[in-house]
């Protein structure tokens, strides 16, 4: 199996059911994803053969979470150019093609970008590339992690986001790996999970991650958290990020920025946890980032368990009314307290990303 | 019927399916309450024929809303006096059983006094105060409406938080009434309606509210806010209050909280709209009011509509996590722009809340 060489080295650290998995890898031409909309219920793996099964994963957030959609992205590239290594409009129309899927991801034009220029040579080199990205995301949640788990505190209270763990990645993740290591190095920590309507990732895959881990954890419906703030149950906060501007914007899950205006409210330090890969020197600050609009669906419906075991497609409010979906927005550096990355941790101000990006690793 | 009599006394305003309703009146010795746990699916009317079974919808939320829920806490005061007019123990049991269905709601204290007091005089007395009390509530809505409209520019766009329309009153409702009579009065509005996570009687109730009011409206996550407030797309905000402190402290749905900080930080105007009797002279701050903490099944679970037309419940997050499920939260004086009562606009400032309540009206 593909999976265990894939351990064998690189040194895979979250288990499911005792089994250590990635979120994504690849067995010859298939991309493997574990399925993240059949979380938290089931736990499968989706196989997908061609690049444009690998763009309906992403699209349809069978894999979502800004690092894990990177690595995807890259295998996906790196399909393309195993299904036609010849057809050089194939490639191009494949690279738009995936480029497009979920417009507000950095690490996805990053890794495109980086097999895409790799395939010039050689389809090998694409794969290998592919493969070289999955791998580096593993190390910078790891890092990641050590660097973040020195802000800390013993029995701290920390308030999360959305899914930015090893869902979110390859493994470790970026806002959890800091609480990994944090318990891996014994600290008495509690974890207050944002449900993270629409899409409830935080109640259905961080929460889901946590057990997995045995940190102790309660999920909290997304109006809760300024209360929470306000009543002094939280220590500090800690968020992923999908894009950070060149002047230290960042597009994060719809909702971010409330908890960060919060959090600024209350005092309680307010970190963004990303790999360097994540920062967009390109994009000067937040107006520059465009937010995804998805479908009203989402916010309409609800997908859950019966007490029968069957899983039900639901509507959950008014039939007939619209609704509006933004999946992301942007909190000003200035609600930011400290960018924890895979290099260490910054002030998220233009001079500092930038001599981050520039140090040699 | 019971509630044609009403109409002609009490002028009603609203309508389902072009009949006239209030959202709680009473029969007999039987109250009457639109079932809000049904809708917006269903349609339907709950009738209890106890205080005990008054109390259970009011736990259950078959009535929710403060001033609909003071309305039923009077009736069910009325209806203790009618089943045992003679036994001063169980009034008083009835009245602490009464009183502790929902501790954060002040228009139940408030109700439940005043019928209690008639009642010693005479059961008829009793009935007639709880009548009153419903028809001043309708009154109150109205007022409210006409005051707040004055507020409302032309081509405003709004945000509201849960429900403070005429479900959670007997008639117009607090937050919603303004919006009511600016449609009345031919302005053109649009209403964000938030979600309102975990019971969703935002998406659930006042998108129905709206829709059946022909009133323009989208249900936006509770997470996107702030992100509407930043991209400048709300003009001002309205929410309810279940219970105002001497100092203009709000207690309301939580969630409130977080739409307050964000929209001090965006400059938008924040009103709070109630009746009077909302406010609470004895508790001096926010501080002093008990917040409910509700079950966490109101997290793990919802209850939809199947594509077959069947109501399923749920479960949306992670099997096995705990959740934590506060159900009010206390808005500081200082981030409310003015709170608009049945009385007039005021400033939430404890000199003003004073005179306010003097006011011989």
């Amino acid at each position: 199996m593909g999976l265990v060489m894939i351990n064998e080295k690189y040194q895979v650290r979250m288990k499911v059911n005792g089994e250590h998995y990635l979120t994504v890898w690849m067995e010859g031409q298939t991309v493997c994803l574990i399925d993240q909309n059949a979380l938290p219920f089931n736990f499968s793996v989706y196989r997908s053969k061609t690049y444009m099964e690998t763009c309906h994963a992403i699209r349809s957030m069978i894999v979502r979470g800004a690092g894990a959609i990177g690595a995807a992205a890259g295998y996906a590239m790196a399909q393309a150019f195993m299904e036609a290594p010849d057809d050089i409009d194939f490639i191009q129309k494949a690279r738009l093609t995936i480029e497009n899927t979920r417009p507000t991801a950095q690490n996805l034009f990053y890794a495109v970008q980086r097999v895409y220029e790799a395939g010039q040579t050689s389809t090998q080199n694409a794969l290998t590339e592919a493969g070289e990205i999955a791998r580096e995301n593993i190390d910078d949640g790891r890092k990641i992690g050590e660097y973040g788990n020195e802000l800390i505190p013993e029995k701290a209270r920390l308030e999360t986001h959305c899914n930015a763990g090893w869902l979110a990645f390859v493994d470790y993740g970026s806002a959890l790996s800091p609480i990994y290591i944090a318990k891996e190095k014994g600290k008495d920590i509690f974890v207050y999970v944002d449900e993270t309507r629409p899409r409830a990732q935080g109640a259905r895959l961080t929460a889901w991650e946590l057990k997995n881990e045995k940190i102790p954890h309660a999920i909290i419906p997304d109006n809760a958290g300024a209360h929470l703030m306000q009543q002094g149950k939280i220590d500090m906060i800690i968020v992923g990020a999908d894009r950070i501007a060149a002047n230290g914007d960042v597009a994060n899950k719809i909702g971010t920025l409330e908890k960060a205006i919060a959090a600024k409210t209350f005092g309680i330090p307010f970190y963004v946890a990303a790999p360097v890969s994540t920062i967009d020197l390109d994009c000067p600050d937040g107006a520059s980032i465009t937010i995804e609009e998805r479908s009203e669906e989402e916010v309409h419906y609800q997908t859950g368990l019966s007490d029968k075991g069957e899983i039900h497609k639901v509507m959950v409010s008014n039939p007939g009314s619209p609704a509006f979906n933004p999946a992301f927005d942007v909190t000003p550096a200035s609600y930011v307290s400290a960018i924890i990355t895979n290099r260490g941790i910054i002030k998220p101000e233009k001079e500092a990303i930038k001599s981050l990006m520039n140090m040699v690793t």
